[in-house]
């Protein structure tokens, strides 16, 4: 392919909305107990490589690949465009940006067609595709639903050091900006990006990367996120319960954080809000609002800031992470007891939790 | 203006959403009561002739116009377009179809800048507009929320008698249909159409025309429908409630249908599913499925069926109604006790309420 | 055994809770079906002639046993005592007022011991019973919940000619009035009666009788109820949901009548008030508010008025019925349309279904 | 008053259930605001003295007094009996264990008739009485309900150094145990007893006593919680938040503990089982097993261990505390970095939040 064009008068593909993740886990039947038997995904496909799971309201193929593999990773963040030309679009914008691309014609996973994967400025490994299989939508299928049914696929969560810089990358991608985390001295901790009327269909979040944060499914109520940290206790994995179930700040919704045998992470996520308009508001919070990441006040716990799953490049060999040189999210939230309640001003307050230690 | 291209090919305005509709009420303190006290919209601003109310995660200046006026009646069904150069389309791609349009640079209500009203093709004031005033979302402002909090405005119902060629012009217009009601000789009986990524920014429902059947506003759960039933009957308003609350087969969304002191008719709606892919499955329904307007097979009331809303046109006169012709839901569903229940291949089963009469 | 104390005199049983229904059907394969995998009720123990089925939080062995036979009706209704000796207690209060008992010192069902039975002065079967096998409750078994799990047993709730005079029967044997339905001729339509805390074990259906009007089984939450409506349209069950779901004027309580393959009628229900108190306040309901059966004015189906279940002797032959000859609820509540709405003092408003007939 | 029985010959009075809180707090003002503007409890009186708070579905006068006075502290824990002479009873029981106790015609509070108060062996407040005045029960007032309406009083819990101790005298009193926590060696952490047919009307919490640890209120669903907190923080109150929002495994409910302006302990809970069953299996925990107290494994935090209130004598002075001898729950089960999950058996497995640290 000739491009003749400067990155910059390159449209971009037409972004529909993340579409799935390709995800390497190291026991194929361990992935397959939590995220089927315990989580309640469909499977529309499998084999003794990969199962092809999907939430209950979507038509395509799968939200979520499982594929077996020696380092537990994420192997790519595919995003359906509009049409099929979109793919084009999106091949000539990332090599016009000296991104390394890999076109193939008959898709990277089962039940999808001419696809093409990148290696995104930030080392993030990104699929672009239209053509994909249409399976039922089982939306009416009650019968099939549990008490913590997961509905949709809602957004990706990705780590990069440089998040003004992920930001912009994205935004001349076609994504918008719904809500950030910022510091009075002009820091970014963390953005949301949307294409869909969502608060987002992927965000960053500053720390060392390229680095899969988190993958969110969707529930219809807030109930069914409880009834999914009931079950877990049930089963006597409360341990999987990493942070949550809380109220986020930044987006409104209703949270749960649990991560996979793996250790890869999971959100459960539930009503956001509109955000289709085109000049929608964007909001910032201040780092020290205590709010912002729960809304009842609860604490980040560290691990929630420090671990994550790495990214493959389009060898299947895992990224290197480049170091954040920007002040840490945690570093200026948690004290020195790991759950300092901190406040903008240096008010004195200790974090509730730790008051009386 | 000069329209020197022929309507088809014009580009039609890129619509986002509906966004307010505008209501002739004929006692404005009656209509406050219901709108604001019992259901708890919230007043951005009033005065003696008219009141601005919004959902509470709204953050343009209005979702509902209450207009003091002599007759009960539709003023305008408002849509947000992508541009202020949509509005420039919009007004051309009306006026190329001989539509009567007006431009105001200053809007038709407050808070809403350049916008054009036409009277549409089927005889419906339609309005669009890009220019709006910004106000808090009250999103995050729980404190503000009642146990049946209004958050969205969800869609328009239309009344037309010709259901196909109601299709055929809003999908020129950029609509795209989600589901719709036939049956076996081909008779479309209602279709639903959306712009934003949700089941219908607006429907079509056949019957004598043009009316509006009804606004929905959104909450976040079943929940919250069901205290506003529960409000209802403690105000000892339980006559207000008209059909529901229940889940529906179409757009699979749970309902309930209530009455203005005017008659005019509200839903309040949570939980369809998203639409925004450009190939998203259309559900066709069969008019004898009795699950297709009630997922639990409890009946359609005949007033539903029977009673809507006039529509004024420009100058403000009520619409001539202009007569269906093809059959009618009720008449191919309800039997002679108002309540037949009935299936494809004449199954001779009474409807289920009516069995032991 | 000699009873010489006149029958004021004696002592009743103390009480606990209703715990059971022993309930004959005509097809235990499909009854099986119905409870077991569509209501997701736990299966004790079960063979070729019954099953013992219980909620999620009960403890004792059973809270329904569907048993085999030819005739769909009513084999007991069985209540738990507070000790061995209150069996003695209800054998000869009941024997005092010349009922029939037979006593089984193993008990009518498995899992159950020491019992008596007995044809009470309303023709009912009454059982009563303090041993009883203990079984494993279920209630932390997140991983065994369903969307519409059953959580308990409420209450039975039984037709009979002459509600004035089974009420005071069922005071003298302890129980205590929570609710009634009353008009201002005195005429008793309804009665609730209690043991336990809540608004009833047991209530008085005024109708032709001895029959069972129906049992009930409660949910934690209002969505669960719901829940059982959605999978039952998914199933294209949906022909059995009789009445609601809706809110209770009486009990405060959210409810759903479904019937089941013989036509027993099910409440699924949940959310009543404490009652525990001695001097709970009685309420009083008029027979012509529209919302003493549903809060929210919906109607009453006549079905569910007219249709219930036959009850059993002693010897498992049906109970001849005895006519109601006070004023039924459905004669002065519903009009000539099946479904007329009904105010005291003649108030011209038809029934609001009715309404554009 | 002779009392020439021997204590163990008494007849405890017949409690009820637990009935109101007398609290003194420091502020009314700022009282008022919490109990009344934030949580949304019903003044049924209120003078500059004292308010009297009830529950929505309550019938007597109030569930909480909030008294105006020097140090914030419980001056009494009121039960309601059964009869007018189980107060004489409670008096004589009391006065035959060598308690202090004042007895009053006209009560202690508005509202209430004839009672008596007691120092009891603890060391706590305790009230009980019979003649209440009657209020209107709002559980139909759906117009009054709030997102997080508080529905019932459900329990207290007391802090007390001796548990077993503790547990026999309210065993002899009338009240019986449903669950517990223990370890191998046989100490008693804390237990559960009830008089209602629900998990308790009171606790016992191993540590320094006599304190009051909480007083708990119930809502009808887990979202009315959850909506408590959404508020809280919108108010930007989220520092009052202490535990939770999560579910116990003691008791299997939904929980949420909060902290009042004067640092008072109030729980928001839903959803526990019937316990009315006079062989109602008492529940045993491990100390050890971490998913005792929030089946979800999330901590308990230390001040939830450590803090609580103190309780006035007859006269109003605060009682002196005595020290907990036994193993501490936070003691055994709370590490180093305060936040320790432990296991019996010494398994090596961090407590999840500090895992990273």
């Amino acid at each position: 392919m000739t491009v003749s064009e400067s990155p910059a008068e390159l449209a971009p593909p037409d972004i529909v909305r993340c579409a799935y993740l390709d995800l390497v886990v190291t026991d194929l039947a361990k992935a397959r107990e939590f995220y089927v038997d315990v989580l309640g995904l469909i499977v529309t496909e499998e084999d003794d490589e990969a199962i092809y799971l999907r939430t209950l309201e979507e038509f395509i193929h799968h939200n979520l690949v499982l594929r077996k593999g020696p380092v537990a990773a994420a192997a790519a963040f595919a995003y359906r465009v509009r049409t099929p030309e979109d793919v084009d679009r999106a091949e000539q914008w990332f090599a016009a940006r000296g991104c390394r691309t890999e076109r193939r014609a008959d898709g990277f996973a089962k039940g999808i067609g001419d696809s093409v994967r990148v290696t995104d400025p930030l080392g993030f490994p990104y699929e672009f595709f239209y053509d994909v299989e249409h399976v039922e939508r089982l939306a009416w299928r009650y019968d099939l639903y549990t008490p913590g049914a997961l509905v949709r696929l809602d957004h990706f969560n990705q780590v990069t050091p440089d998040v003004p810089t992920g930001r912009k990358y994205l935004e001349d991608l076609g994504f918008r900006v719904t809500e950030d985390i910022q510091d009075d001295e002009g820091t970014t901790y963390a953005a949301w990006l949307r294409r869909k009327d969502t608060v987002h269909d992927t965000a960053l979040t500053g720390g060392d990367g390229p680095r899969l944060h988190h993958i969110a499914f969707s529930t219809h109520e807030k109930h069914n996120i409880l009834s999914i940290c009931d079950k877990l206790g049930a089963l006597r994995m409360s341990d999987v319960i990493e942070r949550g179930p809380g109220r986020h700040g930044v987006s409104n919704a209703f949270y749960l954080y649990i991560r996979d045998p793996d250790g890869h992470r999971i959100e459960i996520y539930t009503q956001d809000y509109y955000t289709g308009d085109p000049d929608n508001p964007t909001v910032t919070w201040d780092v020290h609002d205590n709010q912002r990441r729960d809304w009842w006040g609860n604490p980040v716990v560290p691990s929630w800031y420090t671990e994550a799953s790495p990214v493959l490049d389009l060898d299947g060999n895992p990224q290197p992470l480049k170091e954040r040189t920007d002040s840490s999210e945690m570093a200026v939230t948690v004290g020195a007891d790991g759950f300092s309640y901190t406040r903008k001003g240096g008010e004195d307050k200790g974090f509730k939790l730790g008051t009386s230690l």
